[in-house]
């Protein structure tokens, strides 16, 4: 390859050149429409204290676990990938040195969205001209490095930059968005709102539950002493989030049984977890029966509910131990819906206010329980395809098992879910190229007509994901 | 749109103009040929009576629920599109409205097995020539009510006009067959026969149980106050059905544990299910037993036995509470076969006289269980996907996970499913598309010749079904 | 067809003309590369008295379980296809008639990979010129056997006509490796090599264990009365292995939880077993430590650790008492990795003298466990779709499911298992073709360059299964 490295516009659309060519006209109607990015994991304070990114590994290697567990799979350790490590133990710190060991490793994403991304930042964001290689490694990390000291390239000019209209940060459910106020006290609360993510706090026998039960005290302001007073601490604490633009809330979860407890069982168990004494099962039984009391309290609030269970986290307690959680070792396991969830809709299902999003990462449960549930229940909407399932041939596996039986107009449209701020429009756009591949098949199948394809795409990558994270 | 409506002659073949062209070869060569229609569920009364059908709304909407749940799954409510309410609340009479809010709806199907459908019945079937939207929902409401009013349009003509050679109805296991007999004298009794289903007549613990005992006292003139009576009650009904011409039993159910029990246990349980004393586990028992029961009885009678497990039905108590079963609130689940089938396919998996048919809702089970077991056990065949599976890409998935290991002849070919008696053309057409289609790229792949691939069309249209629905 | 029987040269290659062309050109470079084939059930006294084979139905019919299973399934038994019967019972021994049998069914193997690798086989293998049918059966009989005859068709002569460079047999725990032994004392030993298989070694409670563990005393020149004994055992076994070339082991498992026993538990338990009090539960806990206490052997010896749990084998006990195992009735079962493997990844996932190769029969788990799994652990490898998914598109949605999230680096590339020999070379070639296409079209869809493609191709032809299968 001699000529600047560069990205064929018709990347990612079906090869088929029917196909081919009415994915191009579906796709170029959506390409440029603004993003929507309401499952971000990228912190608040980034885009408070505007500052420039880090350097090139900080950026684009250290906090990407789909990139860390792919050279970790191949042999390369954490520690020299530069993951800090806890215990003191020492681990690589000269940026360039990870950057060298990411691209030295570069053949090793062939057919990964990883790659797919990757490519995009460098070309598309970076303008980046030669592809990346053990070789290149140097060059291309000064010219990152170089545009990421510009103010171009700080947060919140990146907001435009990227085209990106509205974007949700993930927050501890004793947060005290902090950050938040003041970006809102900027004019940016409209563009940049928090998510309650309440999981350790709901997780009775967590290693740590009382220290967040002592931090929900403090930013509720209400002494977290009963039952009672927990879900008072937790109602608060949402009503602090949709002050400051909240519209959801994110739940990832092992547990998966939406059975309510009797308030006086609830009240027993949770006393029996301030007393120190609560066993595995009743945690369980606890942590389900509190999955239903957040879609009442969204029932009455209106914050949407996301959900997503199915992922065992830090798969090996030692590399959790070494460089705790997040590092690429969390494994997916079979899940259950059906029954699972039938506890909370027998309740809520048909409740206007509850929007209940669900994710999955067994794909098994698409065409078997998911669609059918999103197909009825007027609560469900179905999230995009997830984590390891975000991913083009992945997403088109997820639009066939899913659109048959809950059509379109039950999904939210994409919603991307990384820490990689710099992979955000690398990933809608792919997004976009696998929904307009989908829609194209259709209409060269005859199944639909390409004016409604091109309707149908505008409302995925609009209508939808804004209906979908609208507070009800 | 400015022309007339009109569907593609190559819709639902593959997009690839190579495989397309085969594609087309080959269904043009089974387009046309007569359809056996075995696992229906219209009401042999409508046949008997050959009454006309009855307004546009009560044909094409009420009783489809695919079609009711994907408009609740966006907000409509059954009572507002004419579901009978059993408490006496008020729902829409006014079966124009109710086609109103079918019509205003139609995007929401984009994309769906449904939409396929309903275009097809539409435009096939009523000659329909605008496409259907809240705009001409009143003037293709009228195009519909007049043919519907018309001689031509009445159940026996439409045999006739939708090519049906065969059609079965579905019928409890206490039903008398008066309208089987009547048509059977006026010499329908080769084209129209019953399907013998007893699922609630072998659920012990079910809530009408003892009446539809009584009612199998009545039907077989045999009192079931015994164990060995109940089971000379149900080999009588049988017989009825057969002299009935009937060819196939069916059952629905979500216990899938073949083991049978010792005669004396059996009887015990029988009794304690007579003495209201029966337990949960009991009943599971024994309505696993009575499934390798009704196998030993098709040794016996011949009867072609149809088992499709997996669906929680009415999945939300309060709708089925308010508006009976059967209105989209089924769910499937995770279902399996390699060990639940085994004490019956030890005892009758290579009897000559039995035949079993199975159908799953979890697509999982095609390669891993269902294929395998098809494909070595004689006495078993795969029917077709079904239910949420009966739709273009999910039967494309079926063919893929099934043939390499199953072959064609494993199978039953096409087996419709529906409520919605005017759609069995359209879904006999799509399936024709969609094994043409697969046909059609092995054929593109060099893996099969294409005078194979036509033949193999054939046997799927018309042998594999005929031989398959034959009493042994 | 007058033309002689032929094979397409773009056979197995996507249809689409542009992928096609691109996966032509990727298959080229790769179709003519040698064989590596390491999963091999050919017994190492075949290749050690390099006899000629035998008749026409005793090389292609008899041993081939696919092909005796799909007749079977048609209404053959097995003793009319010549499989001994174990009771005396008479079975069929005229190979002319076995095969004219075999023949007459070639219909029913349409659209399943024995069709596509017995064409091959019969085309290219034996130069075949008129397609088999039952008029053909005898013609093609004769000519099939008079090269079985010929010296160019004696075993190790087929080893360089099949182009293959390395195969591995498939040797009891306890096998004295007498013909390995000879083989390398003629020069044989770098070409031919064991795979220390131990499965009865391990189940305590299996019928024949005790014989199995006598014949271990035997084999080892240890007497295993203890459980120190029976390790130490084993791991004699494994060092005889290695000294004979070995490089891998082999467990087929239906347990699957690697959970170690403590020392004293594993002994107690073990001494249970040699009195004959072993409970299931106890054999069950003890078969899941000796998994992880085998990955712990390879870390020292380091022989590839192979495990494809998943089959319930000899579903149907009557034909196994009749006509033994391996003949078509093993069926597949969902399977359970995530956790069931955790204990043993935590002991020894990032050990670098493990690595571990993981089959599945469950296609629910490539995307789902995994390709999570290897993608992370360097000790884990992904074999390649094995068994009922050892067919072209099977092939195909393995790598759809694996390659986004494990890459193409953490697969083995292609691992026959296959007691056919004849068709090994088919196997490959049709796993070559599957890969090209795969590739082909991240081509075409402007994933992968096409130089890359290559590339990766020939490492999944070569490089990847030699390195997978090299002794640590």
């Amino acid at each position: 390859m001699t000529t600047p490295w560069s990205l064929h516009a018709e990347r990612a659309l079906p090869a088929d050149t029917t196909t081919r060519a009415i994915a191009t006209e579906i796709y170029r109607s959506i390409a440029d429409l603004p993003i929507t990015s309401m499952h971000g994991h990228v912190d608040a304070g980034v885009f408070d204290r505007d500052e420039p990114f880090g350097d090139p590994a900080e950026v684009l290697v250290t906090p990407d676990h789909y990139l860390l567990r792919m050279l970790v799979s191949q042999g390369a350790n954490l520690a020299e990938l530069g993951v800090r490590t806890l215990d003191g133990s020492p681990y690589e710190t000269d940026p360039r040195a990870i950057f060298r060991k990411f691209a030295a490793g570069w053949h090793l994403f062939r057919g990964t969205p990883t790659r797919y991304w990757m490519e995009h930042v460098l070309v598309e964001v970076f303008g980046v001209e030669k592809p990346l290689s053990a070789d290149t490694a140097d060059e291309v990390y000064d010219q990152i490095a170089a545009l990421l000291a510009s103010d171009a390239f700080r947060p919140l000019a990146l907001l435009d930059r990227f085209n990106i209209q509205l974007i949700a940060t993930t927050d501890g459910a004793a947060d005290p968005l902090a950050h938040h106020a003041s970006l809102r006290a900027r004019g940016w609360g409209d563009r940049i709102v928090p998510t309650f993510r309440p999981d350790p706090f709901l997780a009775l026998d967590g290693a740590h539950w009382r220290d967040h039960i002592d931090a929900l005290s403090v930013a509720s302001g209400i002494d977290v002493a009963s039952y009672p007073a927990y879900l008072s601490a937790l109602e608060q604490r949402r009503q602090a989030f949709v002050a400051m633009g909240g519209v959801a809330t994110d739940h990832g979860t092992t547990i998966l049984n939406t059975t309510p407890l009797a308030d006086a069982e609830a009240a027993r168990i949770f006393d029996a977890a301030l007393a120190g004494t609560v066993s595995a099962a009743e945690a369980q039984a606890f942590g389900g029966h509190m999955l239903t009391e957040m879609a009442r309290m969204s029932t009455e609030d209106g914050l949407v509910m996301q959900l997503h269970p199915g992922s065992l986290r830090n798969h090996d307690p030692a590399v959790q131990a070494l460089h705790g959680p997040d590092v690429g070792y969390d494994i997916p396991f079979a899940t259950e819906f059906t029954r699972a969830l039938q506890p909370l809709l027998m309740r809520f299902g048909h409740h206007p206010r509850l929007r209940l999003i669900l994710f999955t990462l067994d794909e098994d449960t698409y065409s078997r329980e998911l669609a059918p549930l999103a197909g009825v229940y007027p609560a469900v909407r179905l999230g995009a395809p997830w984590w390891f399932l975000d991913a083009p041939d992945a997403m088109r596996r997820g639009r066939e098992a899913v659109t048959e039986t809950a059509g379109f107009y039950n999904t939210t449209g994409f919603v991307d879910d990384t820490r990689a701020f710099f992979s955000i429009p690398a990933r809608h756009d792919l997004s976009r190229r696998v929904d307009s591949g989908y829609l194209a098949r259709l209409v060269a199948e005859h199944r639909l007509e390409l004016d409604e394809a091109i309707a149908t795409a505008y409302d995925l990558t609009v209508t939808l994901p804004q209906s979908a994270y609208t507070r009800t």
